[in-house]
């Protein structure tokens, strides 16, 4: 499928090129910001408070709110194209914006299979492409007789909204479930998949149809948090990588994504279900930044510009993230744990978000690359626990 | 030689960590900055005007005159460390921020040698390191008395501020040298060497005293202006890379450095000779942004923040770094030209500055990597020429 190429205002910045906007400024806007700046572009930043991680870091930074086209339209008219480092912005916000002329990439009829699960899993199935059994659900009877042709434990999850295992639940019973229905959210049950792992296909696609894939990880939940990235996914057969990267290319060719697109996966033993999708960075492909020869920042750059995409090719043999979670307990003195680790492994790469310190949150991540995967995913995994914890694993 | 471990005023940003200035706005800056936002750190920028290539891309920015104590006293009492993005700050004045005991990466003592080249060719020659013939000339008799030992051509220098070939006359007679003496500027006289080529050491320091030092690389100048670097050098013998590298790290040490410290070699018949010395992120080692685990800015600032330095691998068996500069002619679309360089080499790393475009001003520069170095040369040439002039070289 290939569109004309868009003809999209023109609002340029220093030297000519483009202004990108990008709404949330979160750690993904942060780090798209420091790829902007290769690319001689000049982020702007639409966020919730100066104190956000890409407010701290952006010059460009607007202070507003995502759900107010007054102060979307406002954004978005000092910008070529804007695009988002969350799904958080309405359908019919989004809709406006296109209406006024504005691009928005994704855009809005796109963006809806990343915002809504249930509008997600019907366009998959309608696609052939493999989901785990799904209904959508308002009743705990809607529950039960789902549970009649799946069985206990199934999953819940909220339509709209869900981050990090925010609405997600796994309930074991109709007692448990009408606890989750009391929460009077719109909801969609799905089987609980038997998994051998999780992974994900990470690819890019520019308005004019180009598409880029990166190699398949493994991703390591805890808690349904994103904990570790193995790129790429140990073990994994040509044919399902192959199998992978093709369904997410062709998953961004026939929903218009224009931008990053995350294919969450899973392994089972009758092959791979998609779990979910998301259109911005993704947390899967931060390894990237020094894995790969074209950073998901930058890549997710040029596809919303029309630019041709960037090279894929990893830069190592084996490359591991694992995430930086706030530790419990109080703010630890993270300068100290710095020197520390920059002492003990000088090759790791560390990337801190500017956020405040709390248990679970995501405050960072660690990479370490090398050609021998014990080795790299030790290093990454005691690089992260001791920032988290201050003490070495054993 | 070591020092104790400075005990800097505490001026502590997001997540407890330290704040950096860098006094200058340049792309020296700039980078840095791209480098501060994966640390944790916010980089603060005291630039001259607001539309600086660091000034459009940095949040905590601020204009002022970096040869005015009062500016560089406010500017300085909001940073725990100050460092340098270019030398022309008076050595006065940051003499006068030590004693309000401010930190000041490099210090003055050690900057100097970067700032005056009598200064940095007798401390050099006093400590025995291999320097051109040279000596301090005030009149055209003195450059003629010069000239009775080591023959005309000869180069006079500007003793302080010379940049990019601006400060350096190539005088063949009393006459030419007469035309450079008017200019009423502090000169020294030296040898024009016969060389074979030019090399870069470059290495970063802390105040521990740590020493790290990337691959010798070969630099390649046009009109004074350098417009290539390979790394690692050609053909270098390992004796001659790691004379080199002992070279920088012991001047480093001897000069009390902190921070990045990159030294120009001339490599002779009759072996190296330091041609110039600077004392901040520097032109010659930009290839490490792809081609190294630790870039020089993320060096540059472990360093002045006394943290571990970082791992110094070179990532790929070639990295050719080309300078994009200015075409002649009309301002030109620099997009279209990105566009079709980004469809033609997909590998291709680009670094753009954000600045106004000149005839022959350092506008950005390219990088490519790879294990041919033919190829990677042709890759990086080809690009930095595309960009200047929109057609490929043949």
């Amino acid at each position: 499928m290939h569109e004309a190429r868009t003809a999209r205002p023109v609002v340029r910045g220093t030297m000519g090129l483009p202004v990108v906007g990008m709404v949330g400024g979160g750690q993904l806007s942060r780090m798209t910001h420091q790829a902007s700046i290769a690319l001689g572009l000049s982020l702007r930043v639409l966020a919730d408070a100066t104190h956000d991680s890409a407010a701290l870091v952006a010059n460009g930074v607007t202070v507003g709110d995502h759900t107010s086209l007054e102060d979307l339209r406002a954004f978005a008219q000092g910008c070529e194209v804007v695009t988002f480092d969350h799904e958080h912005v309405p359908g019919g916000l989004l809709e406006a914006l296109e209406d006024d002329g504005l691009t928005i990439h994704p855009g809005s009829a796109a963006l809806r299979h990343a915002q809504d699960k249930v509008v997600m899993r019907e366009r998959l199935a309608a696609l052939g492409v493999p989901v785990p059994p799904f209904t959508p659900v308002a009743t705990v009877r809607d529950i039960e007789g789902f549970a009649q042709h799946i069985g206990w434990p199934l999953v819940l999850k909220a339509a709209t909204g869900g981050y990090d295992g925010h609405g997600v639940w796994v309930v074991h019973s109709a007692g448990e479930a009408a606890e989750v229905v009391a929460g009077g959210i719109r909801l969609v049950a799905e089987q609980l998949m038997p998994l051998r792992r999780e992974l994900a296909a990470v690819v890019a696609r520019s308005p004019y149809g180009q598409g880029a894939a990166w190699p398949v990880v493994e991703t390591v939940q805890s808690g349904g948090i994103c904990v570790e990235v193995v790129a790429p996914a140990p073990g994994l057969s040509e044919e399902l990588a192959l199998e992978a990267q093709g369904l997410a290319l062709r998953l961004a060719d026939e929903l218009a994504v224009v931008g990053i697109l995350a294919v969450e996966l899973f392994e089972t033993a009758d092959g791979l279900v998609v779990n979910e999708l998301a259109m911005r960075p993704h947390n899967s492909a931060h390894w990237t930044i020094e894995g790969s020869r074209t950073s998901q920042f930058e890549q997710h750059l040029r596809a919303v510009l029309d630019y041709p995409l960037g090279a894929t090719t990893a830069t190592a043999p084996w490359v591991v993230m694992a995430n930086v979670l706030g530790g419990d307990g109080e703010a630890p003195d993270l300068d100290r744990r710095l020197h520390l680790l920059y002492g003990r492994d000088p090759a790791l790469k560390v990337h801190l978000y500017g956020k405040t310190i709390r248990p679970g949150r995501k405050i960072g991540h660690v990479t370490a690359l090398g050609s021998d995967l014990e080795d790299v995913r030790d290093r990454a995994r005691a690089g992260a626990a001791y920032l988290r914890e201050g003490v070495w694993p054993t």
